[in-house]
Protein backbone atom coordinates (compact mmCIF):
# COMPACT_ATOMS: atom_id res chain seq x y z
CA UNK A 1 0.00 0.00 0.00
CA UNK A 2 1.21 3.14 -0.50
CA UNK A 3 1.94 5.36 2.04
CA UNK A 4 2.96 9.09 1.03
CA UNK A 5 3.20 12.15 3.16
CA UNK A 6 3.23 15.51 2.27
CA UNK A 7 6.01 17.13 3.29
CA UNK A 8 8.52 20.16 2.07
CA UNK A 9 11.80 18.55 1.74
CA UNK A 10 14.77 20.13 2.75
CA UNK A 11 16.18 23.26 0.73
CA UNK A 12 12.27 22.76 -1.31
CA UNK A 13 10.32 25.65 -0.78
CA UNK A 14 6.71 23.85 -1.71
CA UNK A 15 4.97 20.70 -0.34
CA UNK A 16 5.78 17.52 -1.83
CA UNK A 17 4.51 13.59 -1.63
CA UNK A 18 7.13 11.87 0.06
CA UNK A 19 7.36 7.80 0.89
CA UNK A 20 6.86 7.43 4.85
CA UNK A 21 9.16 4.14 3.85
CA UNK A 22 12.06 4.94 1.69
CA UNK A 23 11.75 9.10 1.46
CA UNK A 24 11.31 8.76 -2.15
CA UNK A 25 10.52 12.64 -3.21
CA UNK A 26 7.01 11.97 -5.82
CA UNK A 27 8.05 15.17 -7.53
CA UNK A 28 5.27 16.50 -9.78
CA UNK A 29 5.89 18.07 -12.69
CA UNK A 30 3.75 18.62 -16.08
CA UNK A 31 4.24 16.11 -18.49
CA UNK A 32 4.69 16.54 -22.32
CA UNK A 33 2.87 15.07 -24.80
CA UNK A 34 3.84 15.41 -28.63
CA UNK A 35 2.57 14.86 -31.69
CA UNK A 36 1.87 15.52 -35.24
CA UNK A 37 -0.89 17.35 -37.86
CA UNK A 38 0.07 15.47 -40.95
CA UNK A 39 -0.93 15.95 -43.87
CA UNK A 40 -1.07 15.41 -47.83
CA UNK A 41 -2.99 17.27 -50.55
CA UNK A 42 -4.66 19.31 -47.73
CA UNK A 43 -5.95 16.30 -46.36
CA UNK A 44 -5.45 15.67 -42.54
CA UNK A 45 -4.85 12.23 -40.84
CA UNK A 46 -6.77 11.42 -38.16
CA UNK A 47 -7.05 8.62 -35.72
CA UNK A 48 -10.21 6.93 -34.37
CA UNK A 49 -9.14 5.45 -30.55
CA UNK A 50 -9.64 2.37 -29.47
CA UNK A 51 -8.66 3.19 -26.14
CA UNK A 52 -10.21 5.58 -23.13
CA UNK A 53 -10.23 8.26 -22.70
CA UNK A 54 -12.50 9.22 -25.46
CA UNK A 55 -12.59 5.63 -27.21
CA UNK A 56 -14.12 5.47 -30.53
CA UNK A 57 -13.28 9.35 -31.22
CA UNK A 58 -10.78 10.88 -33.35
CA UNK A 59 -8.04 12.48 -32.79
CA UNK A 60 -4.52 13.87 -34.04
CA UNK A 61 -1.06 11.15 -33.16
CA UNK A 62 0.21 12.12 -30.16
CA UNK A 63 1.34 10.74 -26.88
CA UNK A 64 3.62 11.02 -23.84
CA UNK A 65 7.14 12.05 -24.46
CA UNK A 66 9.23 9.48 -22.81
CA UNK A 67 12.40 9.89 -20.90
CA UNK A 68 15.37 10.89 -22.77
CA UNK A 69 13.16 11.94 -26.07
CA UNK A 70 13.24 14.93 -28.06
CA UNK A 71 9.41 16.16 -28.36
CA UNK A 72 10.10 15.73 -32.39
CA UNK A 73 11.15 12.40 -31.80
CA UNK A 74 8.42 11.73 -29.51
CA UNK A 75 6.13 12.72 -32.34
CA UNK A 76 7.66 10.91 -34.92
CA UNK A 77 7.33 7.89 -32.49
CA UNK A 78 3.67 8.13 -31.79
CA UNK A 79 2.21 8.98 -35.54
CA UNK A 80 3.85 5.24 -36.01
CA UNK A 81 2.96 3.78 -33.74
CA UNK A 82 -0.49 4.88 -33.91
CA UNK A 83 -0.88 5.33 -37.51
CA UNK A 84 1.70 3.38 -38.98
CA UNK A 85 3.15 6.55 -40.69
CA UNK A 86 6.67 7.48 -41.06
CA UNK A 87 6.38 11.23 -41.52
CA UNK A 88 9.26 14.13 -41.66
CA UNK A 89 8.28 17.63 -39.18
CA UNK A 90 8.29 20.45 -40.63
CA UNK A 91 7.61 23.17 -37.76
CA UNK A 92 6.26 23.48 -34.73
CA UNK A 93 1.83 24.62 -34.61
CA UNK A 94 1.21 24.95 -30.95
CA UNK A 95 1.67 24.28 -27.44
CA UNK A 96 -1.44 24.11 -26.04
CA UNK A 97 -1.49 23.27 -21.72
CA UNK A 98 -4.27 21.57 -20.28
CA UNK A 99 -3.47 22.57 -16.54
CA UNK A 100 -5.57 20.52 -14.46
CA UNK A 101 -4.02 17.33 -15.96
CA UNK A 102 -0.62 19.04 -15.80
CA UNK A 103 0.05 18.33 -19.56
CA UNK A 104 2.14 20.28 -22.12
CA UNK A 105 0.87 19.15 -25.53
CA UNK A 106 3.23 19.80 -28.37
CA UNK A 107 2.06 19.35 -32.14
CA UNK A 108 4.44 19.90 -35.03
CA UNK A 109 3.09 20.00 -38.86
CA UNK A 110 4.39 17.16 -41.06
CA UNK A 111 4.40 15.33 -44.04
CA UNK A 112 5.01 11.77 -45.33
CA UNK A 113 8.47 11.12 -45.87
CA UNK A 114 7.92 8.81 -48.54
CA UNK A 115 4.53 7.20 -49.69
CA UNK A 116 1.51 8.24 -48.65
CA UNK A 117 1.02 4.91 -45.96
CA UNK A 118 -0.76 4.74 -42.79
CA UNK A 119 -1.87 1.54 -41.21
CA UNK A 120 -3.94 0.99 -37.66
CA UNK A 121 -1.84 1.03 -34.72
CA UNK A 122 -2.41 -1.01 -31.67
CA UNK A 123 -4.66 1.85 -30.14
CA UNK A 124 -6.50 2.85 -32.97
CA UNK A 125 -9.85 1.71 -34.67
CA UNK A 126 -9.14 3.45 -37.94
CA UNK A 127 -6.64 5.64 -39.67
CA UNK A 128 -7.91 8.03 -42.37
CA UNK A 129 -6.88 11.50 -44.73
CA UNK A 130 -9.87 13.92 -44.41
CA UNK A 131 -10.36 16.64 -46.31
CA UNK A 132 -10.88 19.72 -43.67
CA UNK A 133 -14.66 20.20 -45.16
CA UNK A 134 -14.74 16.25 -44.19
CA UNK A 135 -13.43 16.49 -40.37
CA UNK A 136 -15.91 14.86 -37.73
CA UNK A 137 -15.84 17.81 -35.83
CA UNK A 138 -18.81 16.76 -33.36
CA UNK A 139 -16.92 13.34 -32.90
CA UNK A 140 -13.41 14.72 -32.10
CA UNK A 141 -11.64 13.30 -28.77
CA UNK A 142 -10.30 16.47 -27.18
CA UNK A 143 -10.45 20.56 -27.62
CA UNK A 144 -6.71 20.58 -27.99
CA UNK A 145 -6.87 18.54 -31.31
CA UNK A 146 -9.78 20.88 -32.58
CA UNK A 147 -7.52 24.18 -31.57
CA UNK A 148 -4.39 22.31 -33.04
CA UNK A 149 -6.35 21.85 -36.29
CA UNK A 150 -7.09 25.22 -36.55
CA UNK A 151 -4.19 26.81 -36.00
CA UNK A 152 -2.82 24.59 -38.61
CA UNK A 153 -5.37 25.66 -40.98
CA UNK A 154 -4.33 29.46 -40.00
CA UNK A 155 -1.83 28.22 -42.28
CA UNK A 156 0.83 30.88 -40.24
CA UNK A 157 4.35 29.48 -40.30
CA UNK A 158 5.38 32.01 -37.00
CA UNK A 159 5.22 30.55 -33.19
CA UNK A 160 6.27 34.54 -32.74
CA UNK A 161 3.74 35.45 -30.79
CA UNK A 162 1.88 34.13 -27.92
CA UNK A 163 -1.61 33.41 -30.01
CA UNK A 164 0.24 30.11 -30.76
CA UNK A 165 -0.19 29.35 -27.15
CA UNK A 166 -3.20 27.94 -25.30
CA UNK A 167 -4.35 26.48 -21.81
CA UNK A 168 -7.19 24.76 -20.70
CA UNK A 169 -7.62 24.91 -16.61
CA UNK B 1 14.90 2.31 1.82
CA UNK B 2 14.08 2.91 -1.50
CA UNK B 3 12.99 -0.88 -2.65
CA UNK B 4 11.54 -0.52 -6.71
CA UNK B 5 11.92 -3.12 -9.19
CA UNK B 6 12.18 -2.89 -12.81
CA UNK B 7 8.93 -4.22 -14.48
CA UNK B 8 6.46 -3.93 -17.19
CA UNK B 9 3.44 -2.91 -15.99
CA UNK B 10 -0.24 -3.77 -17.26
CA UNK B 11 -0.93 -2.47 -20.16
CA UNK B 12 2.15 -0.70 -20.40
CA UNK B 13 5.09 -1.45 -23.21
CA UNK B 14 7.85 -0.37 -21.29
CA UNK B 15 10.18 -1.37 -18.44
CA UNK B 16 9.09 1.51 -15.52
CA UNK B 17 10.63 1.42 -11.70
CA UNK B 18 7.67 0.08 -9.33
CA UNK B 19 7.91 0.07 -5.69
CA UNK B 20 8.38 -3.82 -4.25
CA UNK B 21 6.35 -2.53 -0.97
CA UNK B 22 3.39 -0.79 -2.60
CA UNK B 23 2.61 -0.79 -6.45
CA UNK B 24 3.90 2.73 -6.86
CA UNK B 25 5.35 3.21 -10.88
CA UNK B 26 7.62 5.44 -10.38
CA UNK B 27 6.50 6.82 -14.54
CA UNK B 28 10.17 8.73 -15.72
CA UNK B 29 9.29 11.83 -18.16
CA UNK B 30 11.30 14.82 -19.44
CA UNK B 31 10.65 17.48 -17.21
CA UNK B 32 10.07 20.98 -18.89
CA UNK B 33 12.68 24.46 -17.73
CA UNK B 34 10.71 27.35 -18.72
CA UNK B 35 12.64 30.73 -18.94
CA UNK B 36 12.66 34.23 -20.56
CA UNK B 37 15.36 36.39 -22.10
CA UNK B 38 14.17 40.23 -20.68
CA UNK B 39 15.74 42.58 -22.68
CA UNK B 40 15.39 46.27 -22.52
CA UNK B 41 17.34 48.64 -24.86
CA UNK B 42 19.54 45.95 -26.18
CA UNK B 43 20.44 45.31 -23.25
CA UNK B 44 19.77 41.24 -21.18
CA UNK B 45 19.25 40.38 -18.12
CA UNK B 46 21.23 37.51 -16.48
CA UNK B 47 21.94 35.99 -12.93
CA UNK B 48 24.96 34.69 -11.99
CA UNK B 49 23.60 31.64 -9.62
CA UNK B 50 24.13 30.97 -6.08
CA UNK B 51 23.27 26.97 -5.90
CA UNK B 52 24.74 24.22 -8.12
CA UNK B 53 25.22 23.19 -10.54
CA UNK B 54 27.53 26.08 -11.74
CA UNK B 55 27.34 28.21 -9.08
CA UNK B 56 29.45 31.32 -9.69
CA UNK B 57 28.05 31.26 -13.29
CA UNK B 58 25.64 33.31 -15.30
CA UNK B 59 22.25 31.81 -16.74
CA UNK B 60 19.16 33.52 -17.72
CA UNK B 61 16.05 33.11 -15.56
CA UNK B 62 14.65 29.82 -15.65
CA UNK B 63 13.51 26.49 -13.77
CA UNK B 64 11.43 23.54 -13.48
CA UNK B 65 7.77 24.04 -14.60
CA UNK B 66 5.47 22.87 -11.07
CA UNK B 67 2.55 20.70 -11.81
CA UNK B 68 -0.47 22.49 -12.90
CA UNK B 69 1.51 25.56 -14.66
CA UNK B 70 1.91 26.58 -17.59
CA UNK B 71 5.17 27.19 -19.84
CA UNK B 72 4.98 30.82 -20.20
CA UNK B 73 2.95 31.08 -15.97
CA UNK B 74 6.37 28.93 -14.97
CA UNK B 75 9.02 31.69 -17.42
CA UNK B 76 7.02 34.14 -15.08
CA UNK B 77 7.99 33.03 -11.79
CA UNK B 78 11.11 32.18 -12.01
CA UNK B 79 11.46 35.44 -13.47
CA UNK B 80 10.50 36.87 -10.72
CA UNK B 81 11.78 34.51 -8.04
CA UNK B 82 15.69 34.47 -9.43
CA UNK B 83 15.55 38.47 -10.50
CA UNK B 84 13.12 40.26 -8.73
CA UNK B 85 11.15 41.55 -12.14
CA UNK B 86 8.15 41.98 -13.20
CA UNK B 87 7.95 41.48 -17.19
CA UNK B 88 5.59 40.50 -19.96
CA UNK B 89 6.07 38.20 -22.43
CA UNK B 90 6.53 38.58 -26.28
CA UNK B 91 6.91 35.09 -27.64
CA UNK B 92 8.69 31.68 -27.57
CA UNK B 93 12.38 31.71 -28.75
CA UNK B 94 13.10 28.73 -28.85
CA UNK B 95 12.98 24.94 -27.76
CA UNK B 96 16.33 22.85 -26.50
CA UNK B 97 15.94 19.13 -24.89
CA UNK B 98 19.39 18.23 -22.74
CA UNK B 99 18.18 14.51 -23.74
CA UNK B 100 20.79 12.72 -21.33
CA UNK B 101 19.08 14.83 -18.60
CA UNK B 102 15.21 14.43 -19.64
CA UNK B 103 15.04 17.96 -19.89
CA UNK B 104 13.05 20.42 -22.33
CA UNK B 105 13.97 23.64 -22.09
CA UNK B 106 11.57 26.77 -23.50
CA UNK B 107 12.80 30.24 -23.53
CA UNK B 108 10.17 33.16 -24.35
CA UNK B 109 11.42 36.85 -25.11
CA UNK B 110 10.31 38.85 -22.69
CA UNK B 111 9.82 42.92 -21.68
CA UNK B 112 10.15 44.67 -18.23
CA UNK B 113 6.36 44.99 -17.26
CA UNK B 114 6.70 48.76 -15.90
CA UNK B 115 10.12 50.29 -14.52
CA UNK B 116 12.94 48.11 -15.36
CA UNK B 117 13.27 46.93 -11.53
CA UNK B 118 15.40 43.71 -10.50
CA UNK B 119 16.95 42.43 -7.78
CA UNK B 120 18.90 39.38 -6.21
CA UNK B 121 16.79 36.33 -5.74
CA UNK B 122 16.77 33.45 -3.10
CA UNK B 123 18.95 31.21 -5.55
CA UNK B 124 21.21 33.88 -7.44
CA UNK B 125 24.26 36.09 -6.97
CA UNK B 126 23.79 38.93 -8.82
CA UNK B 127 21.69 40.27 -10.95
CA UNK B 128 22.73 42.69 -14.52
CA UNK B 129 21.22 43.93 -17.45
CA UNK B 130 24.33 43.05 -20.35
CA UNK B 131 25.21 44.70 -23.62
CA UNK B 132 25.45 42.02 -25.82
CA UNK B 133 29.41 43.15 -26.51
CA UNK B 134 29.24 42.80 -22.66
CA UNK B 135 28.09 39.19 -21.89
CA UNK B 136 30.65 37.43 -20.33
CA UNK B 137 30.46 34.41 -22.44
CA UNK B 138 33.38 32.21 -20.87
CA UNK B 139 30.96 32.45 -17.97
CA UNK B 140 28.02 31.46 -19.20
CA UNK B 141 26.57 28.43 -17.07
CA UNK B 142 24.74 26.42 -19.69
CA UNK B 143 25.09 25.37 -23.42
CA UNK B 144 21.14 26.09 -23.50
CA UNK B 145 21.75 29.63 -22.15
CA UNK B 146 24.23 30.53 -25.15
CA UNK B 147 22.04 28.73 -27.88
CA UNK B 148 19.14 30.93 -26.62
CA UNK B 149 21.19 34.25 -26.58
CA UNK B 150 22.11 33.49 -30.04
CA UNK B 151 18.85 33.02 -31.17
CA UNK B 152 17.39 35.94 -29.35
CA UNK B 153 19.88 37.94 -30.93
CA UNK B 154 18.96 36.28 -34.22
CA UNK B 155 15.70 38.48 -33.59
CA UNK B 156 13.75 36.21 -36.14
CA UNK B 157 10.29 36.17 -34.95
CA UNK B 158 8.93 32.37 -35.97
CA UNK B 159 9.74 29.45 -34.91
CA UNK B 160 8.33 28.32 -37.95
CA UNK B 161 11.15 25.59 -38.78
CA UNK B 162 13.14 23.35 -36.91
CA UNK B 163 16.08 25.43 -37.03
CA UNK B 164 14.12 26.84 -33.66
CA UNK B 165 14.66 23.41 -31.60
CA UNK B 166 17.85 22.20 -30.60
CA UNK B 167 18.57 18.91 -28.39
CA UNK B 168 21.73 18.03 -26.33
CA UNK B 169 22.34 14.34 -25.80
Amino acid sequence: MKDFETIVPAGDTRPREVCRTCGFVDYQNPKIVAGAVVSHAGKILLCRRAIEPRAGFWTLPAGFLEAHEQPEQGALREVFEEACARVVLEGLIGIYTVTHLSQVQMFFRARFAGDVAFGVGEETLEVNLFAWEDIPWAEIAFPSVTWMLERWKDGVDGMGDLSRFSVRV
